[in-house]
């Protein structure tokens, strides 16, 4: 697989899997994949969307339409055949917000869709990659999900998640808390894949004394693509968070290239290191929770378990918004974390170089820093491994200058963790303590040195 | 191996090997590892530094130290024999900055120490670890070399590798220069892992045309330890500099836990991706250069060969400071870029997600940036794989503001080249065209997903 392959923004006929006959009327009345046609033939008018049909077969007659039923006919077009586009571009239609389809006896299970890759499959309106996600889109990608869960579905916010920030994290705790609340056996949380490891590790802090699994799910490769993983990663969610023993915040991903298993990552322990790899996902510093696969569960690491009779969800949803994480290099300059202080910043998250070094040139601020009562912490920017400030003289003053070490937590799952720390403690000192106490799986003061590569080999 | 054990920063009698009558008599005199000592026996009194024992085999009544002629003995004690410090310690004995011990017909090999565990074995004196390296030091612990090379040692600093700024690589590149043009026919620099790979990069920009193998090796675990990867790697580093048919920037070090080989990685190529594991440097987006053994050097991706008969090296050893890497999180504010513009950066290096996207709410100063002639170029903290700005609307828009994708750069190799591609131009638009200009194996257009986790396992 070369890296040359990209994603089109807007989906033409030809990769949609027409060819042909059909091709050549669609492309001469300038029709494109998402539009509402008109398809008139022995004079009868069948209208809907243009759906691509790459995925169901392909051949150079037959055009395919979803009613507004929902149900996608396919209707053979000969010469004869008048097909004309009968609504504007442009303007995307709104996609339904929720939806509910029920089968007595399985489980319940939410899915709520933040935007994203994963939810781009159902936009066949625009052709682009709009996010949404409804239980119908759901099922008539993966109809067998109906065979064991009930799927609650709705779309709570539609972000390219380069965009999350932490109040997003908030607004995604609160609904994952109405979802239990509700009665939810499980939650399935589709995001994009650029900061799920961000979410995740948010949503591993916020939602306390968790009754049932909560997994977020992401796609490397749009749906619109042979090779996209989109169906197999959300079938796996669904089938986790209804069936997997598990009261955790997890990431479900493929974990090799091809479609044989998923990963199913601890919230607080994974991170997203290649850009496109379909197994870009992995976890640092500890095994993954559970490999799944099409038929079954398999535990690698023992979660916390479901509690089924004391359901009762502590929800502590708040972010400090004035949190930065600084990742050192050789000429860094103390400047840059002066004028953090200097704008009012409560935590520093530095992601130094080996075992949590910085250079000899950022000591004076630091110790400034500390001194205006900003928590600064240390993290490394190796990512495997953990922080140990008693090696060597650097670390050393640092340590006797105030700094946490974060032992084996990944930068990105600190950041967030000071974030919460602030937002849930009533001065910097408590939320010291806070930030070195375990959670969520997100700290351990023994991990081994064998969670480095051995994951990347497959279990 | 647990993540607990430490490295003490002054060496105990006992983690030296030291028991019994002897660990008795020196702790009673109150005597430590590097102090001068005098040991009487029978009449006759030695004098010298006090050595640990760790590495030549233990008992309780030896004692070994190092004569003022360099040479090692072992004095058997009993409870007449009297030891006493004659030295008062405090104040560290300058170590010789420079030897040279030659065989005719062997390949001159110069070792330029800057300092880090690697160089730390040397310093008994004070049991610290301080940076030194002579040839002395190193025959004393790898006696082989003198069999396979002429090397002439230095110590150009003693620098903690943390504590390395551009101006450092200039003063190293500017020295390899000066051993080249003496004849070296390989240059091995030792250097602390913190940053041993942003120096291998600036390095390999610097030196243009190299002929000969510059080798930069380290060391994960100084050389008190039993588990110390210091001797081989050294070793490693001198054969490679040696032999190998390859003139490039190197970085030679542990390839898996054990001591079974080594991996020499394009300098451009390499990343401390583990704190603490011997194995920590691992090549990114490419494969090793070479598989290092006791008995064999492997070509495991094609490197450029000496040039035995053109040695002249065309020095480009200048940095521009003004440069910063930039990571990018949730909630990442654009006053940071805002307050680099302002200070008179001249580039900046953005760590985005995923394919290399940044939130929208740094689009403005990142615009603001551009038109005021900073050049921004984008990588991923995914750290595999390869930025494509060309997928979504966030990487689309970035590209449209004038920002440049590194392709399959790492972070920190895109840093030092922008820094070096500044200093090297003439202005902001030939350093932009510079930085995707290949220089030294650092980019690639068609790099393939597959060099992400075969690596990992070893080749």
């Amino acid at each position: 697989m070369s890296f040359s392959s990209k994603v089109r923004k807007s989906l033409s006929l030809e990769d949609s899997g027409y060819s042909g006959l059909v091709l050549e009327k669609l492309s001469s009345s300038r029709i494109q994949i998402g539009d509402t046609i008109s398809v008139t033939k022995d004079g009868v008018e069948h209208t809907g969307v243009l759906m691509p049909r790459s995925q169901v077969g392909s051949d150079s007659i037959h055009v395919v339409i979803k009613l507004t039923s929902g149900y996608n006919i396919g209707i053979r077009m000969s010469q004869e055949t008048v097909v004309h586009r009968i609504k504007p571009r442009g303007r995307r239609q709104a996609a339904p917000t929720e939806t509910r389809i029920e089968t007595e006896g399985l489980p319940h299970i939410s899915i709520l869709s933040t935007g994203g890759t994963i939810a781009s499959k159902v936009d066949y309106r625009t052709g682009a990659v709009n996010p949404a996600l409804t239980a119908q889109d759901l099922y008539d990608t993966v109809p067998e999900l109906q065979n064991y869960a009930n799927v609650h579905a709705k779309v709570l916010m539609s972000v390219l998640s380069e965009n999350i920030r932490p109040t997003d994290w908030t607004k995604i705790a609160r609904a994952i808390a109405l979802e239990i609340e509700s009665g939810a056996d499980g939650v399935v949380i589709a995001h994009g894949t650029d900061t799920l490891g961000f979410t995740a590790a948010a949503l591993s802090f916020a939602l306390r004394s968790l009754p049932v699994p909560v997994v977020l799910v992401g796609s490397q490769r749009s749906s619109d693509r042979p090779s996209s993983d989109s169906a197999m990663n959300l079938t796996g969610a669904v089938t986790l968070a209804a069936r997997a023993n598990a009261a955790e915040v997890m990431v479900l991903m493929h974990a090799e290239i091809g479609d044989s298993y998923l990963h199913a990552h601890r919230g607080t322990r994974v991170r997203k290191l290649h850009t496109s790899r379909r197994d870009a996902f992995q976890s640092v510093n500890s095994r993954p929770l559970f490999r799944v696969t099409e038929t079954e569960i398999v535990e690698l690491n023992p979660p916390l378990l479901r509690r089924e009779l004391e359901r009762k969800l502590v929800l502590k949803p708040k972010f400090e918004e004035k949190v930065a994480l600084v990742k050192t290099y050789p000429g860094v300059e103390h400047s840059l974390l002066d004028h953090l202080i200097d704008t009012g910043y409560r935590g520093f998250i530095i992601e130094g170089t080996g075992l949590g070094h910085a250079p000899d040139s950022l000591q004076s601020s630091v110790k400034r820093a500390i001194d205006a009562g900003v928590v600064v912490a240390m993290t490394s920017q190796c990512i495997f491994g953990r922080t140990d400030l008693n090696v060597y003289r650097s670390g050393v003053e640092l340590l006797a200058a105030g700094v946490i070490p974060c032992e084996d937590m990944l930068p990105e799952t600190a950041l967030v963790k000071l974030m919460w720390s602030l937002a849930n403690s009533k001065d910097g000192d408590a939320a010291k303590s806070l930030l070195l106490t375990p959670i969520a799986g997100e700290i351990d003061m023994r991990s081994e040195e064998s969670e480095y590569i051995t994951r990347f080999g497959g279990v």
